[in-house]
């Protein structure tokens, strides 16, 4: 049986936990305490030197770091994975983008508000997070305007990578209020079967 | 014929200059000045509204942005995309520690000193910068250690992608002489079939 390392309030991780429900994929949880820096010793850094959860581990132990990369091990040879050339190129365009644009902003200001001390000094930096974080809605927002999903015209790992942090926005101080596309496309992503909230995983 | 909307002087883009001519694909290249924001301009952001380089025009007028998805849609169907399943995820994995721990210290670092001004407010940035880049250096050189290659055991996408801005970390003041097995490396990826300098795309 697939094992993942992770902790409950990650949306990376949850990400790889919606995916796994989605396919109905059964799996043995182990909660990692990311947040006091158990990724960062040495048990958890055999698993992954980068000192980052998720980490999937396979029936033969070999461990597979990146959330990203183990939606695509998921989801490889179901509909999640397109195989057409410029499908597949496109559902990677937008993980990419996932981590590059979104993450860095989206969930950033998520774990200052949610992790961090009222005085800590990274609170400053919470305004211009936060304008990062809305370009990169406003980008998602005029993708949804004409299309239902991110790739294929159906739900692939691109949709499950780029809902985790979207849809917990508000938690960073991000409102979604502006943004009626991205709202409709959260409201899709809920109605797919097999679906799961973040606290249900 | 191709498209590459680029910057000479980008590693991103050199990715897919790179991957090009190592398959031997002829393209048009157009050069964009995204050091002086022509691609925050209208015409570009028509391209990519995320406002980046390099993107790839398709035959049929398609845009392509993300310089790793574009590495995908060059290398489908060739040895560089492995298609087993977990040499397919281990691929993704380096590409996305490239975009998320990788690129946002050693290339901005080399960013920083090449095309900022002496008294930039970032340049007080570089000494936390370097640091991660030295971490994220270390990463790949444990793997490195005990592998030619990044996944498969051949060269993939993944070696191109971290080759850009590996080989050229010293212009950002981060030194490779720490790092026996990555200049190891460094000198497989220069003799593959085709290769060709930065200077010489």
């Amino acid at each position: 049986m697939l094992t993942l390392y992770d902790n409950h309030d990650s949306g990376n991780g949850y990400k790889t936990r919606l995916m796994m429900a989605l396919l109905d994929i059964e799996y043995t949880y182990v909660e990692v305490d990311s947040v006091n820096g158990e990724t960062r010793k040495g048990p958890f850094l055999e698993k992954n030197l980068n000192g980052r959860i998720p980490v999937l581990e396979l029936d033969d132990g070999t461990y597979l770091p990146e959330s990203n990369a183990i939606l695509h091990y998921l989801g490889d040879g179901t509909s999640f994975v397109p195989t057409d050339r410029l499908d597949h190129a496109r559902t990677l365009q937008w993980m990419f983008f996932e981590q590059y644009t979104h993450e860095p902003s989206v969930a950033v200001a998520r774990f200052i508000v949610r992790h961090l001390a009222p005085d800590h000094e990274r609170q400053a930096t919470l305004p211009a997070i936060r304008q990062s974080g809305h370009a990169a809605l406003a980008i998602m927002e005029d993708h949804l305007k004409d299309n239902d999903w991110f790739a294929a015209n159906q739900p692939t790992i691109a949709d499950i990578s780029l809902f985790a942090y979207t849809h917990m926005a508000e938690d960073g101080g991000i409102g979604l209020s502006d943004y009626p596309a991205i709202n409709s496309w959260i409201a899709r992503v809920r109605q797919l079967p097999g679906f799961v909230a973040l606290e249900d995983t």
